[in-house]
């Protein structure tokens, strides 16, 4: 049994846009739907949820209608913050298989990095996706800051691939400011972290020229 | 007196490219004569030092001629590493006013990056643009790793200014491992690091597909 749960729920202050970041077009699509489409795409039977702000379900089910799309998912009510949607879908599951946990802002995940990941996480337990820092990074210390050596340093991605049943009881634990993405909610319960390589276009969605970038790297194929 | 050292010394192992990395055409133009532009247009009269490995000497002779190009430039044979390569160009500097140094492999620096860079080195004798982490980071920790706090660490680009005096200075030092970058020289000599707002549209090319970003971001104007 698989699940993905794409996890929507963010302001997007960034982008400049009066249209959530979600629903902002690239290629013709909105930027959420492309990852509900890289899951379908990879497995029919694979269970999906969406997790949006709530003010904008009707939005939502407007933008599928208008579009003709019909790809069952299972629509979750977003949180105080990312940690408590993801909780709440985490709710929707019962505890056998893997869940993928994905950022809707990463609408370029590709079907190797997909499979690559639930077969990690077979083995594993879970698998986090992650790619080299390729340039330099500086540490702030106090007032004054200080170089860091970016060999030791990895770039977390999405999608994060769990035992269901294992981020289940780390999701049964009280929110933490620390809990950044879902690995770190994991490990707080004491497992282990299983790195594994990600994807450099796999690309985060936050500003406005990323959109730019993302529409030209599916343009090439990439 | 203004100058720039542009630094274009790599071999671009990770561009699965026959051309130089330095030559490849970005919308029709190879990627360091971007760089060369920009602080032409941004200061007719300053001074530009290309450093370029001495076997690409005719061919980039030979390209120059190929399109017409007159930007008068000193070329200056790169040496064992990038510390070798700049310390090489200083020697043809004389030590008043301020000198940039940037990666040849960063070809969408901005006008306004450069001004901004220039304004702050004259106040504080050196400027170093950084961008915020915009993905969770971890780190390695023999075996294993941990989260690290993305909040913390600046990504920092080029191109880097400083009062040409004190990098002259910084470089009569002899090379050690960890100057990845000029900064890096800098404050081995008990320099304290002055950080400038980059611009996330300044983006490296590493792989194949930056090429395309780029060539996506300059299309838009960005």
């Amino acid at each position: 049994m698989k699940a993905a749960i794409i996890v929507a729920g963010g302001t997007g202050t960034r982008m400049n846009s009066p249209n959530p970041k979600q629903f902002i077009l690239l290629k013709g699509i909105p930027v959420v739907m492309h990852s509900l489409f890289a899951f379908s795409r990879f497995d029919e039977s694979m269970q999906l949820l969406l997790t949006l702000p709530e003010h904008l379900f009707d939005r939502w089910q407007e933008i599928q209608k208008e579009h003709g799309w019909s790809i069952p998912h299972i629509l979750v009510p977003g949180g105080e913050t990312r940690f408590h949607s993801v909780r709440n879908c985490l709710h929707h599951l019962d505890s056998t298989g893997l869940v993928a946990i994905h950022d809707g802002a990463r609408p370029l995940l590709s079907q190797s990095l997909i499979n690559r990941l639930f077969l990690a996480a077979e083995k594993e337990g879970n698998a986090i996706p992650v790619v080299p820092v390729n340039e330099s990074i500086r540490q702030a210390e106090g007032a004054t800051n200080k170089p860091a050596d970016r060999s030791l340093f990895r770039i977390v991605q999405t999608p994060q691939v769990f035992q269901t049943s294992l981020i289940q009881q780390a999701y049964l634990q009280p929110y933490q400011p620390g809990f950044t993405d879902d690995a770190t909610v994991l490990e707080s319960i004491g497992k282990p972290i299983h790195l594994v390589e990600g994807d450099p276009a796999n690309l985060k969605i936050t500003y406005p020229a990323d959109l730019l970038i993302a529409a030209s790297l599916i343009h090439s194929g990439s």
